[in-house]
């Protein structure tokens, strides 16, 4: 019996994650659930689940989940304090760290501190953090098991393989929405149209991200961190089937690769189990049926948040922070109909532009860089709706750095 | 420094094997070559590799190999015997059962008896003798390492996994030349059509039995001992481009797959060098050049040699072992022109017909159930031939079985 946490319960990968738990209740116990502020939501999982602790980062959202749930026994913990405290919840054996953004980083690190096995769906943990999270998790012996259909592909593959045999590893993209949308077309797309994925069914962020490919840009970022590879040794194949996960290239030209049903249930289950599997906790298969796997390269110029990311991995220091940030600002912009589709880059842009190139050493450094980056994006989504038009497309450094704060 | 053996070292795999081994002179040393007749493409062999040991199974070519090759410090050893000395040779670490045809199974036998590491070309060591040989193999301590394309491929995914993670495992096929020729023209193809493999460079036999599905039917066959699956869990896929060598498909449906460009070059450097692997051994698989990958559902009317291979598999005993040697004489056959492409089938149908369901336990009785089926299979092609039409396919069983004699 595998005793689990999951930090995001109400979340796309949280309610996946809880379907999964629920098919095999002989292997799993929920101890902890937390989640942002969707109390209603995290009350019905609690009366299914029981687990002995919850927590909610909105404190008003505690206060009324802890006046309905008296009777069943779950303590209700409020705040990012409460996240840590369940993120690091003594009898748990494995943490699933899904909640959505930058949020999620400090809970996630927390699991991390506290040796546990990480199911690590949170992007942003690495991408913000990636150098601080995989050295604490050598040193507090956490292992982290990719959630990511991507990552979990490769890790799939690689399972103890000596990384020197690997050449490279190849992260799929099936390209989004709008991987055969004329680049004219772009400026106009609509947040309806974007979160229209042809073959994911995920949250709206990430869904956005996928249709701009920052999503692979962060994951590139990602697989940086996960498996010990500079950024030249990870590349993009766009594969519109998304059958084909990713795939690694060992030294001598042989490539081995993993596929599956396009469902975020598999990698979910996959890490949840590991390192056994779940009898059927994927439909099969079926090449045949599919038919064919096509494979291209992604268009660099006409999606050039893949770019951004790339530089930002190079570049190091704030950069991926800020990359990250801006990016979240931006995207909710769109969401919200305040900018168009090809403002995200703009916004990414020019924010990234703005940045000094700090080193960034801790924790807390990474979250004054990341609030100042929140700021910064806002002004310039500003500035790019006052102006009616798309701010100069400088490039990184060419402009006078913004000042980050040193501290909080 | 890897020390080798080469049985078969002038045939299309043990050429290209040394082909390899040339590339990598620090990590390996040729100790010794074994070969059926061609004694000057042995002696070019023992000029530039200085093996301790050369074998040829034809005594008057060792004869001739003698007297060229005294100045060359090599013992020149003959016969059957010869070659079982050299397989065992006390120095060698890895033995490539690289023998064309069933000629292949007892020096193959005589390595996995002295516990080598055998690196396995020869499909008939496990289509004839599968039960004894990987028995032999445990008891010994023989590591087999499957030379195959399909099969490394599988041996390359599963690598350690635990076989009650696996639901099937997938071997590919090309299809060979005529995957798409409609099926009454069959009857009519050449020899020389069959020989134009679209994809891959082989062998004459392994060519034909690529044309008629038989060699994935062999595969099948050998996929069952070398992976200790049942012929349920072992299922063909047409794969025209060849670029995906196999797939395993796990409980949970996630499946793993090995691809690289197609070269025998790739499986045999891997096996040679396994468990290490071999900088560049193959050119870099390029899939925005490849673009697609397809994949359909074998025809198993238009090509009946791989339901017989699953029907002999499921009966056990003698039915393998008739079948590969009925598939020998009838391909040689089409080879010399003797009998049609259709009548590859034909023949194997009827030999298969007039075998008896004897138990078969040692290497001795498989020779012995190889020699009647030889014997049978040449009276159906002359039966065939004076007929001038295909004899009515039986079912198994469905005749009066033939008298397989009990001893040699």
């Amino acid at each position: 019996m595998k005793r689990i946490v999951i930090l995001g319960s109400t979340g796309s990968v949280g309610v996946s994650a809880l379907d999964i738990v629920q098919r095999y209740p002989d292997r799993f116990q929920v101890v902890g659930l937390t989640a942002g502020q969707n109390w209603t939501l995290l009350e019905a999982q609690i009366r299914r689940f029981r687990p002995r602790v919850a927590a909610l980062a909105n404190k008003e959202a505690a206060k009324s989940l802890r006046a309905r749930s008296r009777a069943l026994g779950c303590e209700v913990l409020e705040g990012v304090e409460g996240l840590i405290q369940a993120a690091a919840l003594p009898e748990a054996d494995l943490v699933l760290a899904a909640i959505l953004g930058a949020a999620g980083l400090v809970p996630t690190v927390a699991a991390v501190r506290a040796g546990k096995c990480v199911a690590l769906a949170n992007k942003e943990t690495l991408v913000l953090a990636g150098a601080i999270v995989m050295r604490e998790a050598a040193e507090h012996g956490a292992l982290i098991l990719p959630v990511d259909s991507e990552h979990n592909a490769i890790f799939q593959v690689l399972d103890g393989r000596p990384r020197e045999t690997v050449r490279r590893i190849l992260l799929t993209a099936s390209g989004g929405p709008f991987v055969d949308t004329p680049p004219g077309r772009l400026e106009r797309v609509t947040p309806r149209e974007a979160l229209n994925h042809p073959r994911w069914k995920m949250g709206d962020k990430i869904t956005i991200d996928s249709a701009t490919m920052m999503n692979k840009g962060l994951e590139v970022m990602e697989a940086r961190w996960l498996f010990g590879l500079p950024p030249e040794q990870i590349e993009v194949l766009l594969h519109p089937q998304s059958i084909v996960h990713s795939l690694v290239e060992f030294v001598d030209g042989s490539v081995i690769a993993q596929l599956g049903v396009p469902d975020m249930r598999g990698p979910i289950a996959h890490a949840l189990a590991y390192p056994e599997r779940l009898e059927k906790s994927l439909p099969p298969l079926n090449l045949v049926e599919v038919g064919a796997l096509t494979f291209r390269a992604p268009d660099a110029e006409a999606f050039p948040c893949l770019r951004y990311a790339y530089e930002a991995l190079a570049a190091g220091g704030a950069a991926p922070i800020v990359l990250n940030a801006a990016n979240e600002v931006a995207v909710h912009g769109f969401l919200t109909e305040a900018i168009g589709f090809l403002d995200i880059p703009r916004v990414i842009r020019a924010t990234l532009d703005r940045r000094d190139q700090k080193e960034v050493r801790t924790i807390e450094e990474v979250l004054i860089v990341d609030r100042w980056a929140r700021g910064e994006a806002e002004r310039q989504m500003q500035l790019l709706k006052k102006s009616g038009v798309s701010p100069p497309a400088g490039r990184a450094g060419s402009q006078k750095s913004g000042e980050i704060p040193t501290e909080c």
